[in-house]
Order: structure tokens, then sequence, then C-alpha cells
């Protein structure tokens, strides 16, 4: 492949045609290819299929507790028993609740918003102004919660071990209505960052303006490993407390990727201070979760190993797509000098950084080649990403035989945007 | 029975030693009953016992969608569809969310005064003042949103035809801060009334001064009849619009108490722009409520003639235990002139009013006499019954056998705590 930008005008347009012949002839095989949200694929949602009958006939009782009844406001502790070490927390500071971990973080950012949290002095609403910290590239969804409740993003770069740590200090010390940190610690949305040991330590007992500041630790890609090595982090939750920050963190996560999306489990966990704060709201609007699919959910993992065993088996079926895309993207774009990416060891995604100023035109030249991508800019609060350039492949979602071919859609749109961009650039 | 209020201190000084004598009497056989809270029985949770086995092996598509995975924010139209004609509604205009429609409730609420109503001119925690008309008695569940949110309360009568439509008239026309007013319209919690016609009809049409008033409207028991006749009210949403206030309804409901209280499913329904506004809301919290559930519950139901039916089962079993209390208060209390208590045709609850200044004691003296009654003036807002006179009973979930050992012992609670105050004030 050709190394675009040292290319002279000539050959520039001689590569021009045979690319826009290349996309034209895509275009022609007219594909329906969809990598924009990191959903499971039917092959993986078939490896929980026997919650289909689960808990099973006459099978209701948890303990004590009948699983069809109103109660148990923290959720079966069955179920969180099997959590708690994911969370690196004891079952008592852990709350099984609805079917995702992101009506927990809402519900986190509304509660805080209309009552603040246990160590503040008034609702957030009240305050004269309420910004968090988003390192980018981020998770839509996070940035979406801000933008409702009208909280002010301060973006951070993510870098390969986490946010840039030198900005975010410096930042949290210097403005008390800095009053939350958005966090994918592990395998992050979309980089496939894994946060440092370092890195967490330094959110544990980094100094902040404000008393009430929370980081959102969205871990929820805790599991979810696309290698042999189980990669494991440090413990958030210990480190703030031996650094005299007990409830500085608000930990999330779900079953979602591990079981069903969408009918699977969602826990908050946290300190004792910040788990009795969260049980006196949720309170006010439920008697309960439910218990019944949280029952369904124990007597399938049977127990915490019964969790890694399971993803175990999605990295079967993920990884290999995860391959086909980065050989796809290493053959057709290494050395093009118009393309990097990350190469995961974990999660869902891929970032795929273009051309500066091409990442709009590239999603939009591969939907009209039949492969929907994210929107570009979606990585970034508001969805603004000032140099137009990240763009977040999600490979798991199509079978694999289609990926290849999405992952080719890709590389073609990303070689054709790149070169107008530089025929514009040489005139 | 005499009637105590008009005894002679003497024969008052006797009675007392008799039916101090006979509470002793029920205080030794150390029963453990329980008349709190509206949970099913276990008998009546059995009904939905093929819910433990569903969806079924292999099941998991509804329509065109696969029920394991992400989407379907409105929740599945097939359950939608199932649901509407009990919500009086088009299946368009109802979503199926969550386990429960109290979380439906208090995320209206919570939404409204974080980001207003879509007739708003601001959020209503932006307001100098927001409060609801809370027709008493009235569900605790409903009052402890309003407190958490810092909302006032102001309490109207509960009539047998619904709130005191004189007193709400006056109270929303004069005041535009009165943004909400709570409604249990059918078999109301805890009375049992049934909302008039012309009461819903009133309500329907009546003049806020706050044009972003809405009124929200707990069904909570819309199809649970307890007797033949299956009580049909006026359709509020359609008179909502007839008298141009289309967006003036939320309507609220679940499955909670028709199969398994806590593993149901919640509803939102309401005109078009309410659910547009709603919905615009939730997907900031979710991306779908848990479809494999509401799938599960769709080919339980089979249509909506199937809920009709199970709710005879649930009649079966629950009429025979309010018969049981209303039969024991009749015997015991009938003519004593220190309690009067309603009949409802449905719903969980038998509103029992005692002496005045009595309510506190008697729960006091069931409790120590082993029968657990909801505390005296949580029918009311703020916990505060002003004549301290309202006891609610909950007969559905202990078994047959001990709820006529229950009622006694409520009814000894009562003539004891009459027949003090009585001397006390004969004195």
């Amino acid at each position: 492949m050709p190394h675009l930008p040292s290319l002279r005008a000539d050959d520039l347009r001689t590569y021009h045609v045979q690319i826009r012949q290349r996309y034209d002839a895509f275009v022609k095989r007219g594909v329906k290819l969809n990598l924009t949200r990191g959903k499971p694929s039917a092959e993986q949602l078939d490896l929980s299929n026997d919650l289909l009958t689960l808990p099973g006939k006459g099978e209701f009782i948890s303990g004590a507790i009948d699983a069809r009844n109103y109660g148990e406001l923290a959720g079966l502790p069955e179920l969180r028993a099997i959590a708690a070490p994911i969370f690196g927390v004891t079952p008592d500071r852990i709350v099984a609740g609805e079917n995702s971990s992101l009506s927990a973080m809402h519900d986190s950012v509304a509660f805080s918003m209309l009552k603040g949290t246990c160590d503040s002095e008034r609702p957030w609403s009240e305050e004269s102004r309420v910004a968090f910290i988003c390192p980018v590239p981020g998770y839509d969804r996070h940035f979406f919660i801000c933008q409702e409740f009208g909280i002010e993003m301060i973006p951070v770069p993510l870098l390969a071990t986490g946010p840039d740590m030198d900005a975010v200090e410096k930042l949290v010390a210097a403005d008390p209505q800095i009053k939350g940190m958005w966090c994918v610690p592990k395998y992050s949305n979309p980089s496939g960052a894994v946060y440092s040991n370092d890195t967490i330590e330094r959110i544990a007992k980094m100094k902040t303006a404000a008393r009430d500041f929370r980081v959102f630790w969205d871990n929820a890609y805790a599991v979810h490993h696309l290698t042999n090595e189980r990669i494991e982090i440090a413990n958030l939750d210990e480190l703030c407390a031996k650094h005299g920050n007990p409830n500085r963190a608000f930990l999330f996560g779900s079953t979602s990727k591990v079981t069903f999306a969408g009918a699977g489990v969602g826990f908050f966990a946290g300190s004792k201070d910040n788990v009795a704060w969260y049980l006196k709201r949720i309170e006010k609007r439920t008697i309960g979760g439910d218990k019944v699919n949280q029952l369904r959910h124990v007597r399938f993992f049977k127990n915490t190993d019964g969790i890694h065993k399971l993803m175990d088996k999605h990295r079967e079926i993920l990884a290999p797509k995860f391959t086909t895309v980065l050989d796809t993207f290493k053959e057709h774009l290494g050395n093009t000098g118009v393309a990097e990416w990350t190469e995961p060891k974990g999660g869902y995604f891929i970032t795929l950084d273009v051309l500066e100023g091409t990442a709009k035109q590239v999603v939009k030249l591969a939907k009209e080649a039949g492969v929907e991508l994210t929107p570009a800019g979606s990585t970034h609060p508001g969805g603004n990403d000032p140099l137009d350039r990240t763009i977040r492949i999600a490979p798991s979602f199509p079978p694999a035989s289609e990926v290849a071919l999405a992952a080719e859609g890709v590389v073609i749109a990303t070689l054709l945007a790149a070169t107008e961009k530089l025929l514009q650039s040489a005139k």
C-alpha cells in the first residue's frame, strides 16, 4: 500500500481513480452490513438460552425468599454474592437492580442532581454549574446523560493507560464545580484502553476541590476478555478508602453482554455510605428489582466461576471477528499514513482514527456502500470530535462471514475519503 | 355489641374489664400475623407459575424482534397490544417498561422536576414551589415520592365518588404552583372508592392555573375485581382530549398483582406528546426494558382476555378473605359507634376508621398482640392523619385460615383503644 500523504499529486490522482473504482465496485455488491452498536450476536445470545426455561418448574425460592413476591430492595443475596467478587466489594456493598447498568448510572446522576450525594451540601441542580470530566474517546450514552441534565462536559484525552491524569488532577483540584468523571476502566469503550494501576491510584487519591466528587466507574467489560489473558485492574474502591476518599467511587456493571442484552441484571456497588444513599433513593421508586430474573441468573451461573466460563465461550465467538477486522485494517491500511487503530484485548470496540477531517466522510461513504457505522463524533461530548478523526467500530453483531466484508467497506471508504482530502489540500 | 359512646362511665368501666380480658387472652395465643402490605399470597402467585419456564426452549422471537437483544425502547409491540385496551389507549400510546409502575410514576415526577413536562416553561425544580393534590386516605408511596422531591402535599378528602371535586377545582384554579394530583381511580388504595364518571369528567375538564398540570392516574387495580361485577370507569384520557387538555393525564399500571409482584411488567401510557416526552427521557436511562420478560407475559396471557380470566382466579382466592374481615368487623364492631369501614368491590385494601384519636393506639395494641398493621397515619401525607383515625387493612397476604384471627385481633384492639379513650374523656 502506498503511503498516501507522501504521494505526489499525479500519483495521488492515479490512486484516486483506482480507489474510486474499488469503492464503486463495492457499492454495486449491494451489501447491507452494520457495525454500529455493541450488540451481542445471535450466536452469543444462544449461549444463555437455558435462561428461557429457568428458574424452572416450581423453582422460586432463594434462601428463605419467595422471588415472586415484593421485597428485597438490594436484590437477591444469592446473586449479590456471585457478582460481588467481580466488583471487588463485599456482598453487602452491591445492589442487584434492574436490567441495565445504564439506568443505575442515569439514576445516580439524576439523584445527585435532585438530592445531592451523601457528601453534598445541596442538590447538584442547585449549584451554579455542574461539570464532569469526560475522557475521549468515550461512550456516547454517558455524554447523553450529561447533556440531558445540563452538565458541562470537559474532555480530557484517554491515553493507552487511561485518562491523562496530569490534566485530570489539575482540573479537579482547581474547580469545585467539577462533580464527576466518567470512566470505563477496562477494555474502554471505544478504544479498548485498560487503565493502569498507577492511573487508578491517582484517581483514588487526587485532590478534588469538590467534596462530593464522584467517579462513575462503568466497569462494563470487567470479564469481557478477547485474549487468554484475564486482565485484572487495581481495585478503585479499596484505593479510595486507603487514600481517605471512601465515597469517591460509584461502581456499575451488568450482565447485559454476559447473558441477554436487555434481559440481564444491572448492579450498583460502592462504599457503605454510597450504597445506603443509593438504597434510600431507589426505595422511593421501587419495592425491589425482578428477583425471578435474578434467581434465573443464580441458577444459570451457579457461582462466580460460572460467569468466567461463560465469558470464555463469548471470547471464542468474538475474538475471531476482532482478528478479522484488525487483519483487514493491517493489510489495507497499514503504512498508508491515513489510519491508526487500537488492538483491544477485551471489550466490544475498536477505535479507528482516520485522516484528520475525514471521519464524517468515511461514515457517509461507508453508509452509501451499505456498511453502517456509528456516527462520527459520537465518541466525543456533544458529538463534536474537533479533529473529525475518530470512528468506533463494533464488530460483535454481524455473523463472522460478514465481518470481513464490512471491514473491507470501511477500509475502502477510509482510503477514498483520505485520498479526496489529500487531493483538496494538494490543489 | 354495646354502643360504646353512649355507655355511662360505670358500664364503660365494666366493659373495659371485659375487653381487656379478651385482649390479654388474645395476646397469650402468641399469634404472628401480618396485615401490613398489599402483597399477593403464595396461592395467588402460584397462578402464574407457568412463567417460571416461559418463554420456553428456543422461544425468543416476537414478531421480527429478538427479545434477547437490545432495543425496542417502548417495549414489545405484542405486549403493548395486549395491555392497551386495559388502559383505554391505542398500542402506540403505551410503553411497556420495567417491573413496576411505581418506578414509572417516580420517574415521571423526577423527569418533570429535572426537565419539565412537554408543556412546562421550565423544570419544576426551578419553580418557587411545587404542590400536588393528594386525596386522602391515599397511598403512602405516592406521598413518599412527593416528600423525596420536596413537593408540597395538599390533602383533599377522598369521597365514595372520588376526590372532593369542589375542593380540587377551587385549589387548582387558584394556584399555578399546583402541578399534579395523585389518583387511584378504581378500587382506590386504601378505601376501595371507585371514581364516578362525573368525577372523572370534572378532573378532565377543570381549569388549572398551571398550564403543565398533570394527573398521575395510578390505575393499579384496573382489573382487580372482588365481585362478579367488572366495574368500568370513564376514560380519563379521552375526556381530557375532549375537553381540550390532551396532555393532562399520565396513566400508570402494571402486572405486579396480576402475575408476579416484582417480576411483572409496568406500563406508562398517555397522549402522543406525553409518550414522546416519556420516551425521550427514558432513552437516556435505558436501551429498553426486559423484553424476554415481556415475551414471557405475552405467551402466558395470550391476549387481553387472558388477563381477565387470570384475575377471576385471583378473585376466587381474595374475595373470601375480604368477606372474612368484613364479617368479623360487622359482627364485633357493628353499631359500637367506634368504627366504620369500607366494603370495597375490588383492589387490595379495606379502610378502617376507628374512634378519633385512637388509630395509633389500635396499631400499637394490635402489634403487641401479634397482628402487624400498616402504621397509622400512612394513609395521609407526611404520615400525619390529623384525626388519628384511619387504618389500612390488607387482607391479601396471610392464608385464609389466619385472616379471621388477624381480623379478630384488630377488632379487639379497636374496642380496647376506644374504651380507654372514652374512659379518659369521661374523667
